[in-house]
């Protein structure tokens, strides 16, 4: 088993915390590790045969240093040149792994996604080994628990397998809020959680059909040498990178592909997309406070907020559902159930050239 | 005319900005200067013979040091070896000068007010000094504009004298609601603003026949030497504080003594005791915010809110009625009707014995 982590997102919500060369994943949010170390140390029990950590030159650095207490475990890290969305991270995975085995199982795992239960987390992953050895390409499934539009639908058959898996007849991806309320009353779609599990080769096999271009870069490349990532690989791929477009796995290969299935999975995830839902994710204090690197904190009636306090003592006098991040250079205050707009203060920043800031 | 500027308060009512040795008066908060400051400055243009400012041993460097660049004006500063409220600091001060001149002209002022016409103040203050010259004790009264009951009342009698100034009749020290509103609505109250005109001779009078004591140990200290302030008088007067109890000049002297008069202020004052105080006295945005020491503030749909950046940048999201205080050490977060409240803030922190936030 192969285990490859998608770790190159940039995004803008977590503002201050993140900025462009400290990503989500690479924050260090729900006490001490962040999502991508823990989102590693989570897999280890399956005692994979490698990970791949696929990242970006801009966050290479940090992401090698942050996985550096890990050194003894069998971790590589590989820098795309730049993003090209999940598809090519993902073949260019599967191209390096099958190259020492086509039969190999491959687990793909985003770095920047909470899971509650761990132990069920993995248990189910094994499970959908299980069905990838038959050839399938497994995606997990999230059950719905609100007409969520941001996220991607998958629609399950009606028939379970015997091994607790079902076929996926249909993709919508980001529905209207009306679809989203019928696909969580009809109760066989899941959210697409972003999490795949299938043979190297069986991927690429599809993405030959789908992505021949791609396919035909990938398998153009020349991969000599004993490592996973051989050297001299990353200035071929920064060519072929340049001659192809970007796309995500779901889109290129997953919603044309026959033998898509998925299994659902119940260890409690979230894709801790807001500062909001972070805050839902870490377990408050009894009046709901989530307070995160907050010195002797004093808190006098004040619920619901979720306070980084940079290291910093906290006070908090009446304060409800706010979100206040206190960094070395910036202090964000903002309304609980608005942290979406983050990303419009990053925007602006951006708009005002202030880039020290992102 | 010799001025008094009683400036050893040591309130907790703008933590975290304000420390034990950093307290109100000391604070920058009005853009770069702070408070004492600008009532040394408000001043000047009456050309006082000599500011003397009373402080305490704690505060008694930064103090000094916040003076410095005004070095070539007439200051003096003497450092109480402990508070003993209002009465001995005022003595002492009107024993200092009336070894001078008896018959001086000496203005008291608290060094932690708000006064928005200052051109208004000093017009009050020489019409009050008129008054004083016939050998009254003039307080410089404030016409109420709600029912405040922390505040100290004096009812003025009905006939106005020719100089503009009415007799003092009534004192009511934080006076229940009802009275409150009662002193409101009769339009003859004023609050006691703690700012006082007279001769030093006839405080000094009036201390005699009410706090005989604190009289005597004043006369019989050892004021030789030709500066305001003579060498080795601090060690006499710890000696004479060690036997002397607290008494503010009000209850002491004021509440007692015969020919006390008021005379009303128009000019725009505020006591500023808390943050919230500080929020309406500074010239808001159009939506109500006040920034301070706030890089590059990204505002969205926020109202209301008093901010100290720290120098950081800051940003308010749906951000309503909030007093945010960001300072090296520490993070005040504060509904902005609650800002009374930081006091017990400051008395948890003395529980906790979390001194280096005092």
């Amino acid at each position: 088993m192969y285990v490859v982590i998608l770790a190159g997102g940039a995004g803008t919500r977590f503002w201050p915390l993140s900025r462009r060369r400290q990503p989500k994943q690479l924050m260090s949010v729900f006490g001490g590790k962040s999502m991508l170390q823990r989102t590693v140390e989570r897999i280890l029990p399956l005692q994979p045969r490698r990970i791949l950590v696929v990242t970006n030159v801009l966050q290479a650095v940090e992401t090698a240093r942050q996985l550096e207490y890990l050194q003894d475990r069998p971790i590589d890290v590989i820098a795309e040149p730049e993003g090209r969305n999940t598809a090519p991270a993902i073949g260019l995975a599967a191209a390096l792994i099958a190259r020492h085995d086509p039969a190999a199982m491959m687990v793909v795992l985003p770095a920047d996604h909470y899971i509650r239960d761990e132990e069920e987390f993995r248990t189910v992953l094994l499970r959908a080994q299980a069905a990838a050895r038959q050839g399938a390409l497994m995606m997990l499934g999230i059950r719905p628990d609100r007409p969520e539009t941001g996220y991607g639908y998958i629609e399950a058959g009606k028939n379970m397998r015997a091994d607790g898996t079902y076929p996926v007849t249909r993709f919508a991806e980001k529905p209207p809020l009306a679809k989203a309320l019928e696909f969580l009353a009809a109760g066989n779609f899941f959210w697409n959680s972003g999490m795949f599990v299938w043979q190297a080769g069986s991927i690429l096999a599809e993405m030959e059909k789908h992505m021949p271009e791609l396919h035909t870069g990938l398998m153009q490349l020349d991969y000599s040498g004993e490592a996973l990532v051989p050297a001299g690989l990353l200035p071929q791929v920064a060519a072929l990178y340049r001659g192809i477009k970007s796309q995500s796995i779901d889109y290129g290969v997953m919603e044309k592909a026959k033998n898509v299935g998925v299994i659902p999975g119940e260890f409690g995830w979230s894709d801790v997309g807001s500062w909001r839902a972070i805050s839902e994710v870490i377990a408050p204090d009894e009046a709901g406070n989530v307070l995160i690197e907050a010195g002797n904190p004093v808190l006098i009636d004040s619920r619901g907020c979720l306070v980084h306090g940079g290291g910093k003592l906290v006070a908090l006098i009446g304060a409800e559902d706010l979100i206040v991040i206190n960094t070395g250079d910036a202090l964000l205050v903002c309304a609980k159930e608005r942290s979406q707009e983050v990303k419009q203060v990053v925007e602006e920043l951006e708009r005002r050239g202030l880039a020290e800031y992102l």
